[in-house]
């Protein structure tokens, strides 16, 4: 049923933690690699995160029967092209991007007839590049496949396979609803901490200083999320920015409502909110999808 | 130089981490406690959080050299009430309320004549009550003490010590200045997180099951801050009102920007965004603020 040779296209968080998950738990299945990075490629090689990086992504795709590219979501069509005229004919082409429609698009416009199933392993860190990766960044978290109307059945579940190997939950969904949830569950979030840290740094009432000495009360948090990779995010906001401006405006709308609730004094209002929103923290915690502790237990305590 | 009487009133997280440190700390400084909940009373006997746990507020100052109220800060004036007969002259008053010029005249206007010195660790989690207290929650966090102008400069230098000694760097700065700046670092943000988290729950189009299942991908983040206690952050907002609503037309400002670069598929202003948070997080983990280990170390890898 699983993959012999897989080749992972982009070697950084992403492209790193599926090399070496694959090594921990598909011993079996040889691991090929390609970076744009010449600085990329040679730290791949140093850490090991597949068994061979290649020069060329044509290169790193011959005898592949599975290609992951792990590569900005606005690189894919590209990244793509290079590989068009070596691909394999079976071999299946999928992803890592937080975006889905977009990159469903661009893969099978660049691929026409290839077996393209998109995929994305809800998954990450704050840190990029090749040093970022580890074996079981998916380990219960979960891996959405995002397969066409149209798509094989057996490709798909030998894709879930393949990621139920390396430890993650899989989920099948349409494209266009994945970018809604994500939206929801991890773009707005993002550009939320993307803003927030600007406007404190911004500031001229408050020194950076002081933004940083007093960030325990909460900024803190925020500035690891702003700390994630410009390229990525860039990429993903302008490859689904339909979802993301329909879900800005819905949460715009309810900033406004307790803007005017602290404006008028309304702290029934207020309480009502902040009283609810404990519910769904404790059913993330009880489902395994964070760290029980207080603090995600980052205090020594 | 240091007290000889501490006593405590409420009995929850930061009022219990006081306790404790001061036992950890300052063994030779003897506690009393009270909290208006007879149940928490009951709790912080049985874990020991102070020295004495009182039946009364007036009984628990008695003799003491220094009272912190740990109470919620519109509950502040009310508990100050309760033991303004039976403070001792030469105490000083203290608390640890996260908005600073409502609470200063609170305190003052509740117990004229007394030493009342304002202050506020800029520590905690995201849990509440008798049972959340620990001893080290202050270490390598900081202390804002908020002295009016006419403050005796020796009442200053010993809540400093005693901050310093419960592993607290102190800062002092004017009671308006810290409403501002934690309006930035910790009132925004509270307000951010509790506004998505709500937004997220009320989707027609997207189940809460799939927001808790896909909430690794940045949205848990914020669900830590919103599982905070829901009576102190509605006073927070009740009490620092205006400086609240300033920063909270800034974030907007900028969230439009951001907004509308989206909508225009502005990629370069996205990205000049993205890539200059990175350094604001690199300064808060060089200082201590903030765990260095990618994702608060929270993944254990």
């Amino acid at each position: 049923m699983s993959f012999s040779r897989v080749a992972v296209i982009g070697l950084g968080l992403l492209g790193g933690s599926v090399g070496l998950a694959i090594a921990e738990s598909l011993p079996d299945c040889a691991t090929t690699g390609y970076d744009a990075d010449p600085d990329v490629r040679r730290r791949a090689a140093e850490r090991g995160l597949v068994g061979t990086v290649c020069a060329t992504a044509a290169e790193a795709v011959a005898g592949a029967d599975l290609i992951v590219f792990c590569v900005p979501v606005g690189a894919m069509a590209a990244a793509a092209v290079e590989i068009a005229d070596a691909l394999p004919a079976d071999a299946i082409v999928s992803d890592v991007g937080s975006s889905k429609a977009a990159v469903g698009e661009a893969l099978r416009g660049a691929l026409p007839g290839a077996t393209v199933i998109p995929a994305h392993p809800v998954a990450g860190t704050e840190r990029s590049g090749p040093d970022a990766g580890f074996a079981h960044l998916f380990r219960h978290r979960w891996c959405i496949l995002t397969p066409p109307a149209d798509a094989d059945p057996e490709a798909v579940a030998k894709l879930s396979e393949f990621w139920r190997a390396l430890g993650a939950n899989v989920e099948i969904m349409d494209a266009a609803h994945h970018d809604l949830v994500l939206a929801v569950t991890s773009h707005i979030p993002h550009l939320i901490a993307y803003t927030i840290v600007g406007t404190a740094s911004d500031l001229e009432e408050v020194t950076r200083g002081e933004v940083i000495k007093y960030s325990a009360g909460g900024f803190r948090d925020f500035t690891r999320i702003a700390a994630s990779d410009p390229v990525m995010w860039r990429d993903v906001f302008l490859t689904n920015r339909d979802a993301v401006l329909e879900m800005l405006g819905r949460f715009t709308e309810d900033l406004t409502a307790l803007q005017r609730a602290i404006r008028r004094g309304d702290g029934e209002a207020l309480f009502d909110l902040f009283a609810r929103t404990r519910e769904i923290r404790r059913s993330i915690v009880e489902q395994g999808q964070d760290d029980a502790r207080p603090d995600f237990g980052r205090s020594d305590h």
